[in-house]
């Protein structure tokens, strides 16, 4: 599974409840990791984590429940923005990262070891070990991922979007390997420019999609024309794409063979089959654990039952 | 003041409540201060700072009241060994320091926030704003310092001290000044050797002392024989010194013209002065406010009132 923050890991926890956890991988965007303060946070990584763990905080749908801000409001004490919010004890997974990575461990290497300290039997991988960095450009000017969402809460304009490093990036042990050798590969339904985006530009793991195209199967993380949660929607229109299930289908068609796109959608099924992917209409809005298992059996039943090639 | 952490931290605590805040500078020994999960941590400064503030955790006399420590907690579920107790708070102060020194600023700089931001009137600078770390050879191999005193817990002999980087470290920007210019400079009671040790190291602080020495005033901070806190009576007997107040008389003879020591240790007053300090006896174990704002008074008045100079 190509794999971005939120949505991609409430997908993750309903496949887990429906076949073997160890037949799993997830391939991680990390081009929204940021420095802050002298620690590596990798915002994607952490939310697959702690989401599959059954430890994060479900109602902000990131960061861990019965979280504390002690160090935050020392921050403030001293005049910082603190725009970012680092709760105590996620701070200390961006401690251990941090100093792991100081020590010469790879991010591949560190996230294994995150993922086996909460007990989870599915492979995590990062997209990439090397820094890639997501910028966007914002009223004419280029700033950081987070800056534009955190900082700006994503409520400005984007035009254009732009992954630094990623021409020397090479995908991390294991993620060719993987690609090459699953039953199902799986696009979650997270922001396709952001999101995914930057895991299908380091070069090689695009192609190595493309090469599984029969067996790609992809969720619309756009539903009824909007984004569930981020700026998905918008930042699609910004950027000349459609905003709806048929828009997701033209930015994937040449990678997977199945879109799986929500019951409100089914409009879009006709147009979709047009732009050259097997629509597959189901529920798809992840609102209780039920329902994402019931979305990871469709999806990984989409391949097996689609009609075009 | 040249001062350590928390002797020198209490004694400050008595000082300003019996002469203007603004009147103070603390000179504080910046060689215990590690990289620690690439966050620079400052051990005497933020000591000072937090038991000046009145937030200082009285039944531990190091970190912050009312602490939680859900970051350490964290990496101990990721197996890191967690040597050394970062509460969530402190933290804060960490990651604000290291922050604002990747940014460019000076550790004057920072600590001038950081006191600022407790609401401090007192001048608070580091020794120096180049890095120099404390190191000690024990059982053949040498360490750092808080190898040393927090991983082993001060329990092994220390068979030599070296201060790394001190050669090119030149006083912080005020230090040299503020030397020139105090009407009394007074030495904490502090471990001499690992504590007020590394400042009187730094090129041209020394000597900055030594022609002040008819103004310098040092407090013991062996009592009894022994120290109140910490290994500074063993590392003074393992380092060939004696662990006495008059050994302490040894050390700082050339710097200070008084030594202000316990009523218990009134039968080395000769001998202290046969060393060339001229002795002054009064209660030096700060259990109260007020026994610390009488030292204070008494350490004030001793180069007023010493008969040799």
């Amino acid at each position: 599974m190509l794999a971005g923050g939120v949505g991609a890991a409430r997908f993750l926890r309903g496949l887990l409840g429906v076949i073997d956890p160890r037949s799993v991988t997830a391939i991680v965007n990390t081009a929204d990791d940021i420095e802050l303060y002298g620690l590596h946070v990798s915002p994607d990584l952490d939310t697959v984590t702690y989401t599959l763990a059954g430890a994060v905080d479900g109602a902000r749908g990131w960061g861990l429940v019965d979280e504390t801000w002690s160090a935050m409001g020392m921050l403030q004490r001293y005049g910082d923005d603190a725009w970012f919010n680092l709760g105590d004890q996620d701070l200390g997974t961006h401690l251990y990262r941090t100093k792991r990575l100081a020590q010469g461990a790879t991010l591949s290497e560190v996230t294994a070891e995150i993922v086996a300290g909460w007990d989870l039997e599915l492979e995590v991988l990062p997209m990439t070990d090397h820094l890639v960095q997501t910028r966007v450009v914002v009223d004419g000017s280029e700033i950081g991922f987070q800056d534009y969402f955190v900082k700006h809460q994503h409520n400005v304009a984007v035009s254009d979007i732009r992954f630094d490093g990623i021409e020397s990036a090479s995908a991390a042990p294991g993620v060719l390997e993987r690609i090459g050798e699953a039953d199902v590969i799986v696009i979650a339904p997270s922001n396709p420019l952001v999101s995914i985006g930057p895991i299908l530009a380091v070069p090689a793991i695009r192609s190595a999609v493309e090469k599984r195209r029969r067996d790609v199967v992809a969720i619309s993380p756009i539903v009824g024309g909007a984004a569930l949660k981020g700026p998905a929607d918008r930042m699609m229109t910004e950027l000349d794409h459609d905003s709806s299930a048929a828009g997701v289908a033209t930015l994937y068609t040449s990678l997977g063979s199945a879109l799986v796109v929500d019951r409100v959608d089914a409009r879009h099924a006709a147009a979709i089959r047009a732009i050259g992917m097997e629509p597959v209409i189901t529920d798809t809005v992840m609102d209780t654990i039920e329902i994402a298992e019931a979305l990871a059996l469709s999806t990984l039943h989409a391949v097996d039952r689609r009609t075009t090639p």
